[in-house]
């Protein structure tokens, strides 16, 4: 997508290092870092300057890579891969695709690995580009019926957390088939929930689709229940981090009560992933592991001064604490159905075996 | 309820003039503000100096008993009624308080009206005090035998918004069976919905229990839903701006959503009110008027910078709007009882009607 009329992905090789757009300074200030070691990709994910899971899944890929620049050895291999596993959880793309490199790289000699490497964490980024175009592409059939019933008002869809392109690759999740829309002359608006903690939805969703030209709204995370009552969400599209094989989809905290709020209201509840994203060892969501975070992240908050400085203030009661899970899981019961590369099935077990069987 | 040890109400009368706690300074700063006037008790109540519907209702008393110092015609009466009236849109005890009083007032001579009207807004306040007391005794009933069935583990309660002491004059509605319950001994833990965009919770709940000596834990709005499937929320108790002769409950944007969570869930939704918050004129929650508020209380946020002083940031992407509804409606399905001064009763016309007969 383009930032300032110059087209960007999130995360981009550059020499003999990885550059990435720095998403903690977003959406105050656009900027990039270079990563250099499988160490500084690992430090990338868990402190959230990238973010989103298939966005994870490519930085450990090219940290693995760039591990292999330093050490080619089947210990180095082992360690820089536990090293990137352990740094966030939920997310299944970074098991997904530690574990695609290093099959890939043990199968070869020590003096290859490093250039199989680079051009495998090269190979899973241009895939994921491709498999979130056909996502959006899946996802605009939905968008253009569900126009299609509007006779003419606008179409409003509402979304948690950002799954657009900057927690990809390129194109978005549950954004793609916002974006294919926009451009197809579809007139949409969208419900941006703020989604705190973190307020991904505010700063970086707000910032992709401000950027696109596409109307958006952001609500607090309490108000998207109100706007279905009211009857002003037509559908829900949301990302995720983990669908368990049964269906059931671990996202951003909050995601759950949006569900419910659009099972109560007959809104439609879409979600939006590649099939790296599906955890078929996982039978139910309860096994998925939730990661917890830092109440900080509740209870201190950065924004930008009237001078445009950046300030961090403490928003909360002194001395009470705070928790801050950053996931929950919606039961597969709540979801209308899942937007994949492959196309669009229903959230059972025999929906996703019928797309993408053993 | 104690401020450092004092107690005090969060309104009382000053010589000629009412004091009120300013809750737009908590918890930074606890500090009170004087209201000579009709006018300044308007401004107070629409600036949300002091908010919470049972307060709203006791400002609004005053403001009037104020106008009245100045001139107690019947069309000065008018006038400062519907000016105070007109100040938010939502809660009923700002109209079922105003219509106390001028029906008291205009039976009356001109010249005694000044005198009445400042006994009886002091009348309201102290009858909100025993109303919440009872409230709380009611309440204390629930948590009791909500305690007993947890064989000696702590008893979790998730909270949305402020309905503490800070929202009415003392005690508060959904706080007051909380502080009883705390006072007799129960073990007990609040969950503390932040509640954006204002953070009632994480600044004014939070400030109250934690006064109080009260075990609790400030959550993103977005968290409730992920601990009441964990188990970790054993009932909620709200407050609310009204309800409707059927049962339907206005209260903070984002009560609905917990409400769905908890029957997702079954766990027991309680809503706690005095009967000024009933509004027998209206059948459904869908013709409570909703108040929208600026949008800058969900794009800024006021907090404290790490030298103590105060500072406001944007924390939205620049150039998003942002919608900012202030409430939501709770269908009566979604309740599990009501606890009132008289007792509690089922969420349904005939419950109501139980304890309240016309």
């Amino acid at each position: 997508m383009k930032i300032a009329g110059t087209h960007y992905r999130t995360i981009w090789p550059k020499g003999e290092a990885v550059e990435v757009i720095d998403q903690t300074c977003l959406p105050h200030e656009f900027a990039t870092l270079t990563l250099k070691s499988a160490e500084d990709c690992a430090r990338a994910i868990k402190t959230m300057v990238v973010r989103g899971a298939p966005l994870i899944g490519a930085t450990a890929a090219y940290g693995l890579a760039l591990a292999m620049r330093d050490d080619a050895s089947d210990a180095a291999l082992d360690a820089a891969h536990d090293r990137l596993l352990a740094t966030r959880p939920t997310a299944v793309n970074l098991r997904w695709a530690l574990a695609r490199m290093r099959d890939k790289l043990r199968n070869h000699k020590r003096e290859e690995r490093a250039a199989l490497a680079w051009a495998e964490a090269a190979a899973i980024c241009d895939e994921d580009v491709e498999v979130c175009r056909a996502i959006g592409e899946h996802g605009l059939e939905i968008l253009r019926e569900a126009a299609a019933k509007k006779n003419g008002e606008t179409l409003n869809i509402l979304t948690h957390c950002n799954a657009g392109w900057l927690a990809t690759v390129d194109w978005g999740t549950a954004l793609a088939p916002i974006y294919m829309a926009h451009d197809a002359g579809i007139d949409l608006h969208v419900w941006v929930d703020e989604t705190r903690p973190r307020n991904q939805g505010a700063s970086l969703t707000a910032y992709e689709l401000g950027g696109h030209g596409v109307k958006h709204t952001i609500i607090a995370d309490n108000a998207g229940g109100h706007y279905m009552q009211a009857g002003k969400v037509d559908l829900c599209i949301v990302g995720t981090d983990r669908v368990t094989a049964n269906g059931d989809v671990a996202n951003k905290i909050g995601t759950y009560l949006k569900a419910l709020a659009a099972e109560d209201n007959d809104v439609p509840f879409y979600v939006a992933l590649p099939s790296s994203t599906i955890d078929w060892s996982l039978n139910a969501g309860r096994d998925i592991p939730i990661e917890e975070r830092s109440s900080d992240e509740l209870l201190k908050m950065t924004g930008r001064l009237p001078d445009g400085g950046l300030a961090t203030v403490e928003i909360a009661a002194p001395g009470s604490p705070g928790a801050n899970p950053a996931f929950d899981v919606t039961p597969a019961r709540l979801v209308t159905g899942f937007i994949t590369e492959r196309g669009v099935c229903a959230a059972t077990a025999e929906g996703l075996r019928r797309l993408f069987p053993k």
